[in-house]
């Protein structure tokens, strides 16, 4: 383990931190779709009545796959987003390992959180789990870039403080909003499922961050 | 992140959206197997009771399996399919990776659709529904193509538009073939699960694409 | 896509499988221990009455680890196995993705039939079941090694036969020794167990393959 | 195969080894959420009933909250010290990829021994359930070390008697104390999981091994 050997190392501490959060993204986003139950239908009933009957049962299942959408997606951003910060960070250290290890543990809690949603979707203690969760998440995330990029710590020297700035600015509208639509469920749990949802083209299109993050191969 | 990075970046882009997209595949296909539910007998009943009972209740899962390998292999149909794209696409943007998330996010839905046709294999809904998460997945997957290659956005300059435009081709034939059986299957859901196996074969069985993608090490 | 691109493509495509089995392996693996069923007492017991009765509870769960030790140990074995034909399979085609694939397929059901067993364990169909589960992969497995080598299709020229045929008979004994075993459980059961059992420090146990197949770094 | 090729293939192997046990970690973590089950109220309550009903359900969970969180810790201890080895071990033989097995065998009967301990978090036998799983997983990962390191055996010649003293120490501990809070179960199950508890702070935080096995990128 020589000086020499530096780079080497960070990197493959790096690589196996994406592979564990693939992992655990990939796992948390099929799960989602066990919140789908296929209707149990009595099994005393007649062919024509269970053709008859099983089409309202698959209709009745449209909520559960409008939250089953929403979570995936929302998986699908952080994804993304973890995704984005790899491309910049580049070493990690003990404290980040258990960063991360934080994130994957909120980031595994959507499945349960989903399920609850889609089976209490017009309670507000509901509606409110799911966005404490969010928030949290979102918070973690947060936590994820500013100790990354604290005084260059596993950033290149060459990032530079307005990047750094733009991409903080950006993760904090999440947990912001969100923390905002758990106090707005007390009211109102519809607005809140809408502020949720609100996020999710504000984090799927590309904000100024992209110029630097994503380079389209032809365009270079 | 000076210029000369760009192939780098564009690269690990690229492996985590693989790494990613075969970790809802290995998913989604071993929980395939969760719908071959274990018998429970009644524990009444004494032990050569169980020893008659049993296999009865082993035979009548047999739909059960056939519908597994059928979905089992129309993941991987689409595995393959995926793995194919990537050996020639070699970068990612933002909207890209939101295609994929898209794409896997249809593809998480094949164990619930195939639970759904295993216990209802002769009612219409059920392989409608089938037939329209098949359908909407050889969507994406096209979007997924054709987003890539539009102007050779993430493709190589040197891919041949005949290239491209063959695998289109090929690409297009199962959503299209799997929309007609969601129709035909308000007539007989037989034959509708009929054409959905009938593409495995065509799939599975080179096409003229394979020429291009894949290579024989000796044949070099 | 020159020529001199196929050394790359044809790691890429290995590289890929390998992920995928991977991921077979570690979910079907995990899953494993979802037969590992936590004992629910009656929730009226008073506290006393819990911790009296949940030891025995738990001790009865006995024959299931033993099925559940069984089975993990037989995965690792073709996760070995697999593992060990990469180090010398170093291309693939179109066929020999769809064995992979159909590899996979019987690997997944392992959780299914291991439940089965662990449920009935004194039943022969279920050990039938168990062990035709295992002659396939078994099949299956042979079948990737001879696909791969026969005429040196997928692996270097400089392989010698002696060494192809080494791991062949090496393979073979596994689906042979379970065929046996299937039809030896109409007569007893537990002989049928015990000689699923005995395959396994069979295979844990180095052969002559591994002197060419594992090099330990120190003996170079 | 020529021993030129030795170190492509040691590096193969390792990188495989890691992989799975980054699957059966993702998998083991992400499932523990699993035991946090969505409540199931009464279905034929008003709206107002349940809005009323649900808080006083989720709040129940709250033991169930911590269980998960402190399995998700320890998961996450072991995968960094599997990680922080695998820095190190450089090279892989038969025997270590099983008792790679026999600690992914362990570490996926942590959601079973969760979710005893979640659902009985008072009853002696639970937490040494509980306990006696973390003592065995203790127990393989020295085994890991030990091996990989006797007579420097997987790792390069170059790391010191110090440093292997070191890790070796650090690893002990675990299974040392959580054999003795498995004893302390049979007066106090309270006592034993704070045992459980208090070892996550320890590996937390950054040992004097850490100076060797992690560096900062900045401080080179």
């Amino acid at each position: 383990m020589e000086p020499e050997d530096r780079h080497t190392h960070a990197t493959m501490s790096v690589a196996r931190i994406e592979t564990l959060a693939d992992g655990v993204f990939a796992i948390a986003m099929t799960l989602l779709a066990f919140n789908l139950t296929v209707p149990v239908l009595d099994p005393r009933l007649s062919a024509d009545q269970v053709a008859a009957g099983l089409p309202g049962q698959i209709y009745a299942l449209g909520p559960a796959f409008v939250v089953y959408s929403l979570s995936f997606v929302v998986l699908g951003v952080y994804w993304v987003g973890h995704h984005a910060q790899f491309r910049v960070i580049d070493a990690a250290d003990r404290a980040f390992l258990w960063i991360n290890i934080l994130f994957m543990m909120l980031i595994a809690l959507v499945p349960f959180s989903t399920l609850l949603l889609s089976r209490y979707p017009l309670v507000p203690i509901a509606a409110q789990v799911y966005g404490i969760v969010l928030t949290l998440i979102g918070g973690a995330f947060y936590l994820h870039w500013r100790y990354a990029t604290k005084g260059h710590r596993l950033v290149p020297p060459s990032t530079t403080e307005e990047f750094i700035l733009a991409v903080q600015r950006r993760i904090l509208i999440g947990p912001t909003v969100c923390a905002i639509a758990v106090l707005v469920a007390f009211v109102s749990t519809i607005v809140s499922i809408f502020l949720y949802a609100f996020l999710v083209p504000f984090y799927i299109a590309p904000g100024s961050v992209d110029r630097i993050v994503f380079r389209v191969r032809r365009s270079v």
